[in-house]
């Protein structure tokens, strides 16, 4: 199995440049100064393993690629992207290729399924920063993140176990689960948390507003009849895999919203995120205040353009609730 | 009410024109040519009842509108569009005002959703053209279309019945429906024709390729356990609403899928027809093959820049069959 990993970011370039040190076979798809540094002098990957230096094919577009049949795709852009990258994959000739949707929240899947038949659910639960081009850190020990492998809508398959082995070569522990949407939406509740922390910033208590947008979505999930399981804290698997690693010079900056919002990225996540409970509580009919005032939220501190650490915990309780 | 009409093409210049005809206060979101046309000379609408100007408000984007709490949004934009288009009227201020979704397929309500709670779909059954900047055409008479108006995901209310009313000082036909999806996915149903038409050209007959199309999405619909409601020929609605005009110096260049190709547009609707059928054949089990071979033909076309009608029935079969 050949590994196309598109989209080379934070998770896309550990993934990318783990698994090429194992002796996988990659190819990244990146863009701007991301592709150039790639390109020009491979990528540095840095970890509780030191500093390492590695090269692999990277190019700007799918149809750079001469697609193979045992190539695997890995999504790992940004949901507002998938779109125009499954359509780019299509364009490409990529057409029975097992397609892995390795992004936050439970949308992209679905999304796939229109444009391809061999859809697969990726949870990664992987700290890890892109900071510079060319540069990327992770910053769990022993393995740089756990994840859950499965077929969308359910079931798993020769794919996602082939996958689960690629990935052991980077270093990332990987499970094949026949529910991979059950984890999928059990890492959901957790990243619902992610505007609290990147309006209030990185490490600054937020109170019980967990705790109340969590039990918002739990009524929501148990009235839809959607299953979770729990992937946080409580996971053995975290133990024994996701020890956090302090590194010199390197700085955890942060979860994906945090990261958004301190890049001043055009868009956050946080409509697929909190966005989502709010969705499926207007279909089954389960208010969602506190979620739906988080996507404004979001909207509006990325409009303001203030960065991360906006807020004290009594302005955003007060915009989450007043 | 005030309406809104975010989109002015086809279907969106003949609303907010025929509205604004009836008297009613309409204000249009428009791009480019359209909007400089709108601004400069007002619209003109040809319709079986001669060639009508008309002047209304028109803006190039939400943020120039000031929303008042009686304002209804019609999206009338391509559904590619329609994130972007919930994003600035989110950044606009648009909280819970009613959204109605007058978009063929059946993703947008599910989309505009995510951002809003108040979503309403409408299936649109009105052929127009758009071919000039400022000029658009109705082809049906005594009215100009008939539309079934309903919330989404279900049930009905005095916005839906508001619009109706709208409409009909705009010589079209309203009807509120409760289940106003069963609808949307009867028109869906229709639609999956679109793309024979735009590769045949109009007019020309596709043999079987329709009701094999048909019969692919039937069956997926029942697997799905999702109604539908014929709303074509057999709707006697249409005949009494909806006779096809002759008009001098205007022909009906075929649906939205044959208008955009004859435009050479940047991506066309079949994945969310045909697509729609793929992805729902795919969460349930149901072989869609004519269905799937469609989409990539409707993508292929596009790509050959050949526009409309570019291949003959036997050339058709052998791409979607072989």
């Amino acid at each position: 199995m050949r590994i196309i990993v598109y989209g080379v970011g934070a998770i896309g370039g550990v993934l990318a440049g783990a698994m090429a040190l194992g002796g996988r076979e990659v190819v990244g798809i990146a863009r701007g100064r991301m592709l150039e540094a790639v390109r020009a002098n491979g990528l540095t990957l840095n970890s509780h393993r030191g500093t390492e230096h590695v090269r692999f094919d990277c190019v700007g577009a799918p149809d750079e690629i001469d697609f193979r049949p045992d190539d695997a795709i890995l999504l790992t852009m940004k949901g507002q992207d998938t779109t125009a990258a499954l359509e780019a994959l299509r364009a490409a000739g990529v057409r029975e290729h097992p397609i892995f949707c390795c992004q936050n929240g439970v949308a992209n899947e679905r999304t796939a399924l229109r444009y391809f038949p061999n859809v697969h659910g990726v949870t990664v639960m992987m700290p890890a920063t892109y900071l510079e081009p060319g540069e990327v850190t992770a910053f769990s020990q022993p393995r740089f993140g756990v994840y859950d492998i499965g077929r969308f809508p359910e079931g798993s398959d020769a794919d996602d176990r082939a996958l689960a082995e690629a990935l052991a070569a980077g270093n990332v522990a990987g499970f094949v689960q026949d529910d991979v949407m059950a984890s999928k939406y059990g890492k959901l509740l957790m990243n619902l948390g992610n505007i609290l922390e990147a309006a209030l910033g990185t490490g600054v208590s937020s109170g019980d507003l967990y705790q109340r947008l969590r039990a918002e979505a739990e009524a929501v999930l148990q009235a839809a009849g959607i299953p979770f399981r729990d992937v946080g804290s409580s996971d053995p698997r975290r133990q024994e895999n996701m020890q956090s690693t302090k590194l010199d010079g390197a700085r955890y900056v942060g979860g994906s919203t945090t990261q958004s919002l301190t890049r001043g990225a055009g868009s956050v996540e946080t409509d697929y995120l909190n966005g989502e409970i709010c969705l499926l509580g207007r279909l089954h009919g389960v208010p969602t205040p506190l979620n739906s005032r988080a996507t404004i939220l979001s909207a509006e501190l990325l409009a303001a353009g203030e960065g991360a650490g906006a807020l004290d915990l009594d302005a955003l309780e007060a915009r989450l609730t007043g």
